[in-house]
C-alpha cells in the first residue's frame, strides 16, 4: 500500500490562543495531503478538475492525540482507502517532528460534475488511484 | 433538550474555487456554536479559560449533505451530548437559509489545565452544562 | 457620508499564540464590511457577481493600533471612498467592545468581468454606491 | 541586500469563488516569509518568542497585480527594510510559477514584551537581522 508523504512547516497563523495549532487546520492539511497523493500517483487534481470533476467531501473524521506547535515541521502521510465507482476514501496520519502521531483521520468523497451532480470517477483516474493504492 | 442556535452570514473568504463554502469552515462554525451554547447556558468560555481550563478537541466528525453558498445566512444548532467528569460531547446541525440540513457533526473534548494535562470539568461548569442539556 | 456598521463576535479560531486576534483576520472582516455596505446600499454583492462582475482587490492597507481579543464583539464601520469608472475604494474603522479604535484600513478595487478583464462598474451599481456615499 | 526565498504550494483551501487565491492568504504567506528570513538569518522566531518578545504587526500594505492559482507553487522573496531600536520593516515580492510578480507588500512591526508593551529589539536579534540585511 503506497503512502504519499509531505512535510508541512507549521505557520504562526495556524496557532490559536491555547498556544497550539488550531484543530481546523488539520482539515486543510489533509486536503494538501490528498492533493499531493494524486500528484504522486500521476493524476494532478488540477487535471481532474479541468476534466470537469471534483471530489466533494461528504464525510470527515479526525482523532486528535497530541498538539502540533509553531516552529516544528509536521509530516502528513496519506493513503487511498475504499475506492468505488463514485466514491473514494482517503486516510491520514499526521506525525510531529519527533515522529510521534499527532492525529489520524479520514475523508470520504463523492465524485461530482461541474453541476455538482454525482458522477462516476473517470476510468483513467480510478485506474491510476487503484494502481497507487496497490503499489 | 435545550438547543443553542446562532446565525452565521457566509463570508466570501469562506468560499473556494468550487464556488461553495470550503468544508474546513464548518469546523470553525462548530466552535462558534459551542461557544454560543456555553454563553447561553450562563458560563462564557472566557470564564472557563480564565479559570485555567480548556476543552481541547479530541475528536471531530462531520457529515456534509448540501453545499453552503456565499450570500446566504446559515443557522447552526448546537446541543450538549455525553457529559462525563473529564469529557464533553457537542452535537451540531447546520441548516441553510431555506431550512434544509447542510451538515451534521459532533466534537469530543477533554478538559485540560493550563499545562495541557487532563483535568476534571470544574463542578460549577459541569452543573451549568448539565442543566442546559436537561432544560 | 453614510457608514455601514456590522458587529463581529470574535471567533476563538481567529486568535493566535500571542493570545490575540491574528492580523490576517482583519482582512477577512474588511471584506465582510464592504459586503454589508453593498447590501445596506441596496445592491447585494451576489447581484453584482450574478451580473458578471467582481471587485478584485488591487491594494490593501491596514494600521493596527490595539489588539482584539476572543470573547469580545468588535464593530466594523465601512465607508465608500473614491469612486471612479472602473475603481472603487473602501475605508474601514474597527472598534473594540469598549469603543476604542483597534485598526483602520482601506482597500482599492478594480471592477473586472468573468474573464478577469478590467471593466466599467455597471451604471446602476455605481449610482447606488454614489448615493450611499452621499447619503 | 540578502533575500530569503521560500516556495509555497498553493492550497485548494486558499482559493475563493472567483477561482483564484483569496487575497487574505498573502498576509499569511508574508508571515511565513519573515519567519523563514529569521531562520535563514540564524535567529529562529521561536527563539525570539522564547526570549519573551514578539514582533507585533503595526502596519500592512499589499499591492495585488496578478492572481495566484491552485496548482501552482508560488515563490515569496522577503527582505529586511528599516531596522530601528524598537521597530522593523519587512518587504515582500511574490512571484508566480512563471516568474511574474503577483504581488508586493510590506509590514511594519513593533517589538513587544510578553505584557504587550513596547520593547527594544534584543541586541543579538538586531545584530543578526542587520547582518542579514547587509549580506
Amino acid at each position: 500500500m503506497a503512502v504519499s508523504s509531505i512535510e508541512i512547516p507549521v505557520r504562526f497563523a495556524e496557532t490559536d490562543a491555547m498556544g497550539i495549532v488550531h484543530h481546523s487546520n488539520y482539515v486543510i492539511w489533509f486536503e494538501a495531503g490528498r492533493v499531493a497523493l494524486m500528484a504522486d500517483a500521476g493524476i494532478p487534481y488540477t487535471d481532474i478538475a479541468a476534466g470537469g470533476n471534483h471530489f466533494a467531501v461528504t464525510s470527515l473524521q479526525v482523532d486528535y492525540r497530541l498538539p502540533a506547535h509553531f516552529g516544528e515541521t509536521v509530516r502528513l502521510m496519506t493513503t487511498v482507502g475504499a475506492l468505488r465507482s463514485r466514491q473514494i476514501v482517503f486516510h491520514y496520519v499526521l506525525a510531529g517532528q519527533d515522529g510521534r502521531a499527532l492525529a489520524t483521520g479520514s475523508t470520504e468523497h463523492m465524485c461530482v460534475d461541474l453541476a455538482n451532480r454525482t458522477a462516476r470517477i473517470p476510468a483513467p483516474v480510478a485506474a491510476v488511484l487503484q494502481a497507487f493504492a496497490e503499489r
